[in-house]
């Protein structure tokens, strides 16, 4: 991890660079393999299965049976702690509900809001070393909370053709009405266009590498929903004398190992506070299981020293954070400063670790510098948010003069003329 | 305008098919104006500016007095309409202001979210036959509303270089802090890319042509954020024996004149009334100012008669209309089981062309089916919620032990390191 000593502002740019992510290269196999599926549905999906993640799989469709035995496979105490989490994600995104209030514009002119659950939504939920249930379990609660009827979930099969038993107890915890064995390129393209065995859905959710990443590209464009841009995770911490460096470098260590393109930044405006934090990164490193990916991950990360709080936070927001930790004096009104981060921890004792498993903030968050134009997930994601209205006689007497010259005005007779009519009561 | 009588559901895919777009065969063009607004900025601009809108432009930023000029050239009448628009628009859009909520998910741990105004925003406005300031209503108010502290505006130049004045009134008096005389593609490129005069934006808002669409599809691609994807605009109308045909007629009219390829559905379980509207379309139709656009729009549309209002409710949540008129027995219930749409009006005074100027709703809405994953425009849609945690001592003992099985279990141990250490409070 390099330490920069005041940088001057016209270098935060360059100093503030994402490792590059391109899918450019990706879009001919991605295409190929979208396509593929587009056409010939559950067959292709074997063969790249077969090819993709060496197994050949008879049924794509997670049984019953198969959901009970995993509810047995897993520990009493891992699925108390799945509830907690749970239950907790529940209870903030709950208070995301929207009462509708119906609002009279003018007299006789009634405007309201009515947020729908979005019919049919996708998540997928990648494979790898470890099972990510912490993401069914953000993306599966606000999914049935907002109402969304179908929710159905995509995971690459292991090598005996299976899913790891938290990923299936966390499923069924959460209400996901259909799960299937299927990864990568191809899962996106079975939740895209549907196939006989897999529905096809509106809106399609969670992470993956940069294949899954380039899918949802595509097919977002052809027109079905995606939940945001992905890209590498990353970690800003905002810390001055009064934060506890254990802690920091913890936290700094806790972002490092997701992957290798993973990205930390420390931001301070005390010297001592940088030098401490170094050190202990060190030997906490040194005992980390996954230490070989936190070490590629900290060659680019940075440590900047800056003149003032003020500059420290200028400089956050220039970088827009997925995650932000605030971890110094007066950390609460810096936090309130910060115009650009997915999800911001205040004070010691808040570490990214709790919004990432329980806290009950949502930890699909926007990276790469979406903050700036992006929220995370939220009960918003999978609503649409229907507009209506209702205007009486006496409403469109108010209002229809003014339409009737602004219509006009843009040249559109027709739209005039059905007001002109009401006016008229003809 | 084509009936059809009892369509079986097996056949409804294919009848509601809209009209196709597709921006491929673009790509490539489009792209390469990108590439050289990218390369080449405001040059680059000017020359497609000659290239396309056939006018030299000196400046493209429109200065103060001829803002100030084009306040003289609006009628009052006209203003007067805008500023009744502007404020039932400011109404309701304030409406959707969300207050912080700090939520204590469990004992010492607490969460909340805060919007926060996107800081930088563009829009664009389309030039062609007529002004469109509505739209500059629609999408200004809550841009200021929302607290964006850069709006800039890009309109392309008329053949004299100039702008309409009450597009410039217009702007004026949303508070667009900076209005080019830039349009198509390059105008989205100036946006997403920044120039030496046109500021970069985050988020890109409006409606354009083909080249537009395809132009914010692919700067959304590589990280700028739009409002939605774009689709010809629409309408359907869901109507019995107790509507007014002439009001429907002139219903369908006005979405029908705003381009050859809008669509105009009609729905009703009453084979009089469609007669009834159909008649009526053909008298208003013959005085249509823009009768021979309309006269196209009306080949892709269709009359549906259906068994049943259920019926009709069920063929429109498929559709997915931007616009839903109901005009009939039950309005208000029957508007309730809308559950695809964009903007729902009830009743015989609500005309769409309310919704489109001055009852308060917005009138920038997913066409094209999307009315099943997206929202229309809102405040949301001009900002970022930013989740927050403050977390204390006993929060953290509180959770920590779930998130530190959780984590184990995921395979992150630098994860749980973060927690542990705190438990101990090391």
């Amino acid at each position: 991890m390099k330490t920069i000593n005041y940088p001057l502002k016209s270098s935060w740019t360059d100093l503030l660079k994402r490792p590059a992510i391109n899918t450019n290269s990706l879009e001919k196999d991605v295409a190929t393999i979208l396509a593929g599926v587009k056409q010939n549905g559950d067959r292709s999906i074997k063969t790249y299965t077969c090819q993709f993640d060496k197994v050949e799989i008879g049924t794509t469709l997670v049984s019953k049976k198969e959901i009970e035995e995993a509810e047995n496979l897993c520990t009493q105490k891992l699925k108390k702690a799945i509830q907690l989490a749970k239950k907790n994600i529940q209870k903030f995104h709950t208070s995301q509900k929207e009462k509708v209030k119906i609002i009279e514009t003018t007299k006789g002119v009634s405007c309201w809001r009515r947020s729908v659950g979005i019919e049919k939504v996708g998540l997928y939920i990648p494979g790898g070393s470890a099972p990510l249930f912490s993401t069914i379990l953000m993306l599966g609660v606000p999914a049935k909370l907002a109402g969304c009827k179908e929710v159905i979930l995509c995971s690459p099969p292991n090598i005996n053709g299976m899913l790891d038993p938290a990923i299936l107890y966390a499923a069924k915890l959460v209400g996901v009405t259909k799960i299937f064995k299927i990864g990568g390129v191809q899962a996106i393209a079975a939740m895209a266009y549907g196939t006989d065995t897999v529905p096809q859905v509106y809106k399609i959710f969670g992470p993956g590498n940069q294949y899954v990443t380039c899918a949802k590209q595509l097919v977002n464009k052809n027109g079905t929903a995606i939940d945001m841009p992905a890209g590498p995770s990353e970690l800003a911490i905002l810390a001055d004398g009064s934060c506890v460096p254990t802690y920091v470098a913890a936290d700094l260590l806790s972002q490092a190992e997701h992957g290798e393109d993973s990205q930390v930044i420390l931001v301070s405006d005390n010297q001592k506070t940088i030098k401490e934090v170094l050190n202990e990164l060190k030997k906490q490193l040194a005992v980390l299981p996954r230490k070989s990916i936190a070490k590629k991950a900290l060659q680019n990360s940075k440590a900047i020293l800056v003149k003032s709080k003020s500059e420290a936070i200028e400089l956050i927001n220039q970088y827009a954070p997925e995650h932000l930790i605030v971890t110094c004096k007066n950390e609460d009104k810096i936090a309130m400063k910060i115009i650009n981060a997915g999800s911001v921890f205040i004070g010691n004792y808040s570490c990214e670790t709790a919004g990432d498993y329980a806290s009950g903030t949502n930890h699909t968050l926007p990276t790469n510098g979406h903050a700036k134009a992006y929220s995370g997930i939220s009960l918003d994601s999978f609503v649409k948010k229907i507009t209506y209205q209702k205007i009486s006689k006496k409403g469109i007497n108010n209002i229809g003069p003014a339409i009737e010259l602004m219509a006009e005005a843009e040249g559109l007779q027709g739209h005039k003329n059905a007001v002109t009519l009401r006016l008229n009561n003809k």
